[in-house]
């Protein structure tokens, strides 16, 4: 990036800490600029006040966070450790943001542009949440055509004339002013939960085992769709590429034929717990048996073990 | 703290900032010393890369946040905005901490004392939430009898010749190791989820009503099971005293006459999640109405508007 | 320079202490880019241990102090307050750097840009210490015909294939490894002290009252020389241009027709000391007498209290 | 430290950074408590702004600095690396504290309860300076008969009822004001620099060769005194047991039968500069020919050496 940026007329900067970094981006976003940082989970961590702070100010920025193994420093091996976290950890305070879940570099590059739309959308912190098997992996991407030069925004407390007079300011020390901007902010949360689901189904349509899967786990669940089908099971693959807002709505239709969910994550349930918490809003009860495949510390579900919780007969619940 | 510890044979230290404070508390949990910490929503999201690290290399140690109103700084009134942070959020990765939450000065005393047990015994960083009322509030409280010194336990690192050769490490940098310890961890978890539920029930046990309520906000949901029972409507209030674990065992068995569960909360419906999330894992399904009544920024429910809530005839959705 | 620095292919970097500023310079200038900070009194204490490093590991880069008003805080009015620590006090170790001090906006640009030719010439960090009235002074500058691209040194540790065999390291572990890079070190310092000595001179030739005066007073005391001339003193300054080295050469030579030096200073005699010093060193001998004009705080010495100590007949003593 | 203190009532802190160490410093001397800290000379360098604030409020403290070889992080072997530091970079203000210069473990003792003496008496920051073979050495010492608890001083900013009145501010941000306050600041050096002159005589009383020497290397000088007495040679030992103020006065009776004066140092000419600036203001001309033996890096001077300086019959200029 530090190569790159440049010709781009962009700019790349050092941190002395992940403390620092958001609050860089803090900044730059308050001026209306886009900006981005990449970082692995505890890094991550250290970022939420300052993610918090830029929610409540209503600023934005693109977050990419390529998951390692935990807990601690752990190491960086594919683990998907922060859904959590970035799902309902964000910050303090009564806070969501819009978490992209890529699977391929190609969905690297595109989620990345989609998360400085959706954050100048909204002006709300995105993320793009992906696992340290992506963050190592080299790919052919398609580039865009043409790239356009945003402008700087109206709001931008930007150092010219025309923006001097914009300030933003997440203080409102009065209970009812920080209410009513809670209430603001809630609006613009059931905004996003409900404009910006996204899923991408594969042999969705007529399964009666669903996979529920994102990020690298997801390639793999694929693989066990495809074994599985010419094994004379209908399985499908349901990946989410929204985590927050966890794509219900395409979700829901799916659900009528479906006899058992096999949740595929490299995680102790951080993506099922995802899905439930989506379910039980949208008042989906009578689920079908949810059967997990879960591998942690780096190591990834493979498809034979995946093919294995799809073919069982008899539905071990899950627990948790 | 800095006149009373030293009393009681303690130290008081100042941190210079939160990251500081939480390494503090590494080091003496490592050194198998009780150690405690006080913070606010901003505070604690910055101490989480640390209980990461506490969690991962098992190290006890007792965090206190006093719950202020957000999103960033806010203000210091009572809002319940860190439950899902302190829930879902620990650290980057796959952990869980008991998570306690007092109602009254007295719970505060006692969860402490609780809270130094738990965290012992298990190994764990234990959290006490509560909120900026909770935190500002004088009230007459029973002391304990008598104060147990706990020594120092045999698998402390402390900088003796008898402790000398333990060495509590959270690298575990192949992937196998580091599944292995994430599934004695998580085996850790079910543990404390199966075993720490606690909840306090006031008329709950012909309730057709449930609410649902903790920290002060409880104390008006309590107010309005007696002016609802004074209306004649069977109401109790099911306070639970962990979060995490969210003690599903003993509210499933109450569901059973329950027609509508009001959940009472200062923050945009951290707790409903919660036990939502929980009751999903329960596979208790067909879930009664949920109607929400919430506040942030400070504004606390008052006991009228959840009095109208327990009384309203049709049950309107939550919408989330 | 936020605004100007990116038209000349620059990068100005806000950095986020002092401490994360003069390592960014560290990092710059092993690079072989030049690089430069901006700093007043309590900010430039702060990088010595950076400086130190810099120096130890041969690494160019320019420092510009705008002294202020101290201790502490102290304020930022015009105050002469860190000769002796640039001159004696940089970095913890037996190190020294060029001190260039100008007196008006011209110099301060000229001096700049000589800063960077001797960082570079030297391989050792150059000083340009002005004081808060410089600092704050706008005035019509000469801007050089013609800059010249630098071009990355042989040294340096740049990040492209001709440049990566590079590797600077300023740790000498063993005694005798660290007391011969000292004695390289020490050579270079002499080197510096033996070529790099200025000083402006103003009706020296036949001053029987020397003023000693740099930066913002040396235009007061110029302005004294001209008034003692048309009262009849034949009255000289010597504006000495680099503080360390001090311009011994330079002022030797002046001394003989000396009965008196008046040092006319915003501080408590360290111009003075930084004279006394070098003279010693020099091995002159029976100096005239020395009277100071000192003043701190900001407030500066004024012409007529100059002329004063330049016209009193009887020579009293400094005391310090 | 940690396991010693608590027994005498004391505290022990480890702070996160030299900054902090020196806040934390700052705070306990301004509450009217003796506080010290120990270091090594990259981490006095980063203590140098706190201890301009502490003099610029006049708040005591005590500080070690056990030299080390340098620049940067050098070793920690014995080089007298900061002497100029501490006597002439104090702060960037125009500061002063005293500083010591012990050469045994017992004076090493005895100078850290005179710092604290001195500290409170003055007000005034205390500076102890060793070398890194005099920081781990081990001696037999003799322990003072009694401790005296000092009390809370009169002025201290303490959280009682009777101190809360002090109220310490080094902000005058007005010229006139931070002129006068530098004015008393100056005239409080003055008084130390007048009664705080500290020197160990050796065979002075008719030395013909006199060496100088501080530390460690004063031991080896010793030597030197002995064996060149044994070759005939009146040789004595001058060894300042304060640096700053320099012990003029002391020094300047013993010089008229001196025909050489021998500086002994582990450094580049730092003891020799104190000497030359303080005879300088002395106005002590007609020095002696000073003749240097120096080493660097953690190399010492060596007996051998030192005495081949005595005996030389002409004395070489020394170059710096």
């Amino acid at each position: 990036m530090a190569r790159l940026l440049p010709k781009l007329d962009g700019v790349f900067l050092q941190a002395v800490s992940e403390v620092a970094a958001v609050n860089l981006m803090y900044g730059c976003g308050a001026a209306g600029l886009p900006s981005m940082t990449f970082t692995s989970s505890p890094g991550f961590s250290l970022m939420l006040e300052g993610i918090s702070y830029m929610i409540g100010a209503e600023v934005p920025g693109v977050f990419v966070d390529v998951m390692r193994g935990g807990p601690g420093l752990g190491n960086i091996a594919p683990e998907q450790s922060d859904i959590k976290l970035a799902c309902r950890g964000l910050g303090h305070g009564n806070t969501h943001g819009i978490v992209l879940a890529p699977a391929t570099p190609q969905e690297m590059l595109d989620f990345t542009f989609l998360a400085f739309e959706l954050a100048f959308k909204y002006r709300n912190p995105t993320f793009v949440l992906c696992d340290g098997y992506l963050g190592q992996m080299t790919g052919r991407v398609q580039l865009p055509d043409a790239l356009v030069d945003p402008g700087i925004p109206s709001w931008a407390v930007y150092g010219d004339r025309a923006h001097r007079r914009n300030l933003i300011s997440s203080i409102q020390l009065s209970e009812a002013d920080l209410e009513a901007h809670n209430v603001h902010l809630n609006e613009k949360y059931a905004a996003m939960s409900c404009d910006e689901q996204r899923a991408d189904l594969y042999h969705c349509e007529d399964a009666e085992v669903l996979l529920v899967a994102c990020n690298t786990p997801a390639r793999m669940a694929k693989g066990a769709v495809r074994a599985a089908r010419q094994a004379g099971v209908r399985a499908g693959l349901f990946r989410p590429q929204t985590l927050w807002p966890f794509p219900t709505r395409i979700l829901e239709p799916l659900l009528a034929g479906v006899r058992r969910i096999v949740v595929v994550e490299a995680s102790n349930g951080q993506l099922e717990d995802e899905m439930r918490l989506a379910l039980s809003h949208a008042e989906v009860h009578g689920l079908p048996d949810i059967l997990p495949v879960r591998h942690f510390g780096g190591v990834l579900p493979q498809q034979d073990e995946i093919l294995e919780a799809v073919l069982r007969t008899a539905a071990p619940r899950s627990i948790s």
